[in-house]
């Protein structure tokens, strides 16, 4: 029995592949998090058992997908940079935004109880959006990462102050001012790392010294999506799933973080550290 | 403190919005499901209890977006069909896909533990790709429609027959074929509905005579995304929003279906039934 | 000797081909034509030579391309509509547009000497534009066709006035009232057609009695690109072949016009009219 | 006068800005050349006048458009390369294309009588498509290039031994042999430059010597569309429309081309080379 009276519906489907040779960044957010941090309730500014959730779930995400090199996360978004040669999917954008998306609910569903373990999820039940943007140079790259960490920075700061502010409901005028700008900026110094420069999660090797790679001419060398022989493609495979996958909340927009990570923008793995 | 420097970037993000006046299906598929499958252990050639929950998730998603009219799924995927007027998040292909997709799989994993209550999930967890395809005419919807339940068709009658054979292992080839071509027809007949045709899902109001909507003049006459004044929305908005969420397992390759419920494609709600 | 180390930039190429199933659009547009107009003292507000240079060039790429059914211009644009059925280029927009533009371009060019005899063209040449869009249904085409003949008609009116007070500079105000509301009123009904109602450019066929063609329903029946068996498609060619192309200035916002000329959106071609 | 009711049809016009940061490359080819050629009696296998009136209007084109900053012909084909900090028509991809089509041919259309003063051309007339593909990084531009002058030297080795050898048609087979692989191949080598090499038009200004300029990063410097100060940009564009834009026949594989001419990537302009 043949389908083929109505199979010419398959020809409506159009193609979205992505442009080759650049990186494809997939941002997701949440959806509606505002009302949902209030049903939860969320500490204000920042509740750390929300953004270790979203952290736990994004580390899946990476565990999922070797071509996903880093993420960036702030807040109820996340950031995740597939390398520009990954040829997953054919770089289709549906698929590689549905995929990061559905994972990425996937376990922050799951893990829900863990990181609230006294707060039982009801419905309507959360969830996020997802768009893949394309940069052609690793500037473009960098820029964009830079622009999510300065994002995340004024908008914490504003945040925290508002949050003091509302806290200190009472206070006369002057003693406000007083404790905002004298007392409060050294406050905001001893604020978690994690609310002010946000989560990167990447693959962890040992650190090299900056300048002893040429990354750039690494990467130059990569002109189309993948380019390796067989052989090279499985040692990586197999190395970058021995790599511990780490939560760090480092300054990413200048040179020092890439400089001594050449594998993040290089896509190939450095070494395993060795065991303390 | 500006953000300027880096905020370029955000021109890198290309448009995808679909063209207007066009029936948006968004179908997703469960990712490498024959080997979730084997993992928990599902029933050959169907399993009821992941069938069910495959529906449960699929009525949340229409719970969660009244610019959807109807469903349709088969095995481990399911079609999604927004009224072609939506003017839904801008017809954004990625925020319609990913939306869907996260909804569904957050219910899919919150549900699990209803539909399969002593078999607790685990890592890896089960996740779902999708993607948006755009039909012009009724008739290319319907036919996207008929085409996917001639395949839930051809597929099951397919595998009913090869897991019959599985379980006839032993016996000689001749009883075989008397088994499969006459005994075994009988039993296709007495198979579930919802193994044979699918399962649809809509929104329940009473059913129309045939021939008393003219829903094609109805239909011709949206020409672009929302058309209505604000009162009209708000009013239907209130009726779907009263209306029950069905699961049914129908035949929609015919007129009938169609016939009975013109709200499915006129997108106007229609009457809710009373109580019995 | 191989070309293959380089062969990979060909993967760069993205695909354009446009949703099945719809109308395709394409209109062009005069670049620069204000400074191009003054450089060659058009006559203002109509240059009927220049009207006519258009028109001749649009017929050529009607000669040229059987698969645009009808096309309309005004001042320096023209939209040519290609039939929702048509897959000429597999409906990729750069080779539609493209195709339409350079045959325009070539034969305004190459005609200039025929309408302008007295005024040699001289560098830097006349050059047009072009893009596409996709109409899904045929209200949505018509009311496209009717929004340029309005925009004729509104900017026809606004510019015969505006050059009509230009003509009457010294005349006192309450003159120019006078002349423009009541006498010129009545010029305007006799400006030529051509200026009131732009140019519609078509195959000629026996008009029909209106109502006798249920051009609805054969449009609908109409699901994919090319459907005909390949006698029909070669049968119709022929007749498209001897039809006459007429560049007419009619009312096409209005029933009529269509009604009587079924073929222009059955696209199947009608009776070749005796010659007299 | 009001257009409301129609101008909903304006919303169908879908985006196509190309990604940012790119090379965007405009190829066009001539519409059934192998047909035109035989009617006009194009010499083989390179007709030397052809050739100058695709070159003569390739120039044009350059003349037109200061974005575009070299441009690569065989044959029947040209590309026109756009640096990737173009903002151009808002880097709409049917605007490029149309307009360089567009442009070509008008000029082909024009200067035809003077490349073939005694052969008039005659409708149906010639006409090209075209279509916009971009590149990501200098590596895959230049990779580009290489692959069109590549594909010229291969298909014009191809063509001159097939047409040597039609023209010693009545040799023996083993005289043939030696005609093709010892003496032809030293014809070969005394064949015009521009059959062997194609032609390439760019701005001339004073060659560099390699390795002064560092292009590399005054290209990775440029991270999105228009950067520059409107006095710099003004300041170049009088300098670029002071150039000479010349057609040559060079290696464009090798590093030399480039490095001698960093103007072509970086887009700043050089010197204008002194009058003799």
């Amino acid at each position: 029995m043949a389908n083929s009276k109505f199979e010419y519906v398959k020809h409506f489907e159009q193609p979205d592949n992505l442009l080759p040779n650049t990186w494809v960044v997939v941002r997701i957010d949440g959806r509606g998090f505002t009302k949902f941090a209030t049903k939860y309730a969320f500490e204000k500014p920042n509740d750390k058992r929300a953004l270790d959730l979203m952290n736990a779930a994004a580390r899946a995400v990476l565990a999922d997908c070797q071509d996903i090199t880093i993420a960036y996360g702030i807040s109820d978004e996340y950031s995740f940079v597939f390398h520009k040669s990954t040829a997953l999917f054919e770089r289709r954008a549906s698929k590689l935004v549905s995929t990061v998306v559905s994972t990425f609910t996937a376990y922050y569903i799951y893990l829900w109880s863990t990181y609230f373990p006294d707060t039982p999820l009801t419905t309507p039940l959360p969830s996020f959006d997802g768009r893949a943007v394309c940069y052609p140079s690793v500037q473009n790259l960098r820029d964009y990462m830079s622009w999510r960490q300065v994002d995340c920075h004024i908008n914490n700061l504003y945040n925290t102050t508002f949050w003091a502010l509302i806290q200190l409901g009472g206070t006369r005028a002057a003693d406000k001012n007083e404790i905002l700008f004298s007392r409060f900026s050294i406050n905001y110094n001893n604020e978690p790392e994690m609310y002010k420069k946000g989560s990167v999660v990447f693959r962890d090797y040992e650190l090299v010294e900056p300048g002893t790679h040429n990354v750039a001419q690494e990467i130059e060398g990569i002109v189309e999506p993948v380019q390796q022989s067989k052989t090279q493609t499985e040692k990586d495979k197999k190395r970058r799933s021995k790599a511990r996958i780490v939560v760090e909340h480092l300054d990413i927009v200048g040179d020092d973080f890439w400089d001594r990570r050449p594998w993040l923008l290089s896509n190939t793995p450095g070494k395993i550290p060795k065991e303390p």
